[in-house]
């Protein structure tokens, strides 16, 4: 088969950096360029990890800067506690192996490389929505020649859980709901993986342990990139491993039957107290909807073969496909 | 054990009728009072079912009548394609058993029962909360004297589903979201008993076939009230059967361990495209959320033992337990 032609929107991130070893090591992923978003830390932090890990895992893969805040809205805080001063979990950064910055902002190299590559080109979206909203907003014909966008982002309930920043809002649509409710509403094929699947993969410390010893560079470049996560993760979720958000995405384009997923359109609240907050109106729902109704469907990922997505990734970064 | 003291908050409605056979005919149960309240009919339908229904099964227990509208809304179309014309599934309404109907207001009559038996009163509501927010706000303190409130109303998303009657809103939380968001918000016991577990209690066919066979008299008015409902899930959801909703509350009252429930405040989304929705910070959700934090917490049921459930009720109307 071809390979997927990908972009990969990102804010890295601990995850974000998990998913780009998962891509670039993957032989059926052909990354055309990086494009990075301000959300887990500040557009000059996740740009610069953005460089660092495309030079160091996917040599000569372009990386484009995106936006710095919001659509409407301020910039978020960066989210230190989580992944780190320096987004990557303080770990050592070296100096020296950066990829090249292209001159482009990150929605016009969206924009120019769909151009290029019609019907070819899956986004896969793991940070707010800002760059494809800006991209869709300057260029609407992209959303007919995408092949499809993955978005790790929402949470839609199965689990009781709506949201992890706040009761409602999962962090990636909170950091620009507008930007979502766009990206939601554009007719290309979107794929949603929220929550309800990245909170049912975990992995364990002793699945991180065993890429350690098993995994060359990439599986220790992933043991340390995870620590101060897991950490974060024990504190919070008393959880001995790592929810897989980002590399959720990175799976569901590989191997699309590891999930349980339902069609129907899509809203993100942009107000009030649950912003953020994504609502599927399932295809099956008979009642009228005109807040719905008028939208394409989208696809949310409801469960998935958490074994399978594990073993995807473990194959991966071990060379063991 | 001492009886459960019930005040039933109710819009009859065929789930309405079916739960208060279940509480006129359970010997744990004594019935103190029907309140009416608009929702699946118009106020005068409604308090009209609610006399002939406590007149048949419950005699001499009094009827008030409740709001004829929301707190600050227009009152909604009766739901005449899911309980018929006359609320009660188009069957016959024979005349002569009404219950008296009390000079009060229902939320009156709900403010003197309460101060009449501190601590021992459950008000069992499933409908619209219109009048319990309004004996909130003319007695606050009966907050601090009522048992439990016990609520048929909202979805948390457990299985995907979030309303019934938009995506985001189930029906008697729509009915008065500002009055939901009261009640919820109020320093009293609250339990909810939403989609998550009455969509997953299912009477079949079969079912309630059986319980007109062995039910006696009882056992033949849940049958007939519920074919033109019956009708409506077949139509809307390929059912073969009905959802349990109002009896799935008291049910609750008389065996809460079939019930799994999680704790946290719970708010009503006001305002916006997910009018009427309820959302739960769950008291174990690490993040703060000024919106919620403030607010005491409720009880909220995620799952059921549909088994257990199902022959409670039957054991209730068949006289077997």
């Amino acid at each position: 088969m071809s390979k997927h032609k990908v972009i990969y929107d990102t804010d890295p991130g601990v995850d974000d950096a998990m998913a780009l070893v998962f891509q670039a090591l993957h032989p059926d992923i052909e990354l055309l360029g990086l494009t990075s978003v301000f959300g887990n830390a500040t557009i000059e932090t996740t740009t610069r990890n953005a460089r660092f890990l495309a030079g160091r895992f996917a040599p000569g893969v372009p990386v484009a800067q995106g936006a710095a805040a919001p659509l409407r809205r301020a910039a978020p805080e960066p989210l230190a506690w989580i992944h780190g001063d320096n987004g990557l979990g303080n770990i050592a950064i070296e100096a020296g192996l950066e990829a090249p910055l292209d001159a482009r902002p990150a929605h016009r190299f969206i924009i120019d490389t769909v151009r290029e590559h019609p019907g070819e080109v899956t986004l896969i979206a793991v940070g707010p929505l800002t760059n494809l909203a800006l991209a869709l907003t300057d260029d609407p014909r992209i959303a007919s020649l995408v092949k499809q966008v993955v978005i790790m982002g929402g949470a839609f309930g199965t689990d009781g859980v709506l949201g992890n920043v706040t009761p409602a809002a999962e962090a990636n649509l909170l950091g620009d709901p507008d930007a979502a409710d766009i990206v939601f509403g554009a007719s290309w094929p979107v794929v949603i993986v929220g929550l309800d699947v990245t909170q049912r993969t975990i992995m364990s410390e002793d699945y991180l342990a065993s890429l350690r010893d098993r995994g060359g560079g990439a599986g220790q470049f992933v043991w340390d990139v995870s620590r101060h996560y897991q950490a974060f993760h024990e504190q919070s979720a008393q959880l001995k491993g790592i929810y897989v958000h980002d590399s959720s995405a990175v799976a569901y384009v590989l191997a699309p039957h590891l999930y349980t997923v339902r069609s129907g359109p899509v809203r993100v609240l942009t107000d009030g107290i649950a912003v953020g907050q994504s609502i599927q109106k399932p295809s099956t729902m008979p009642v009228p909807a005109p807040d719905w109704d008028s939208r394409p469907e989208a696809v949310v990922c409801l469960d998935v073969d958490v074994p399978g997505m594990l073993a995807l990734y473990e194959g991966t970064v071990c060379g063991t496909l």
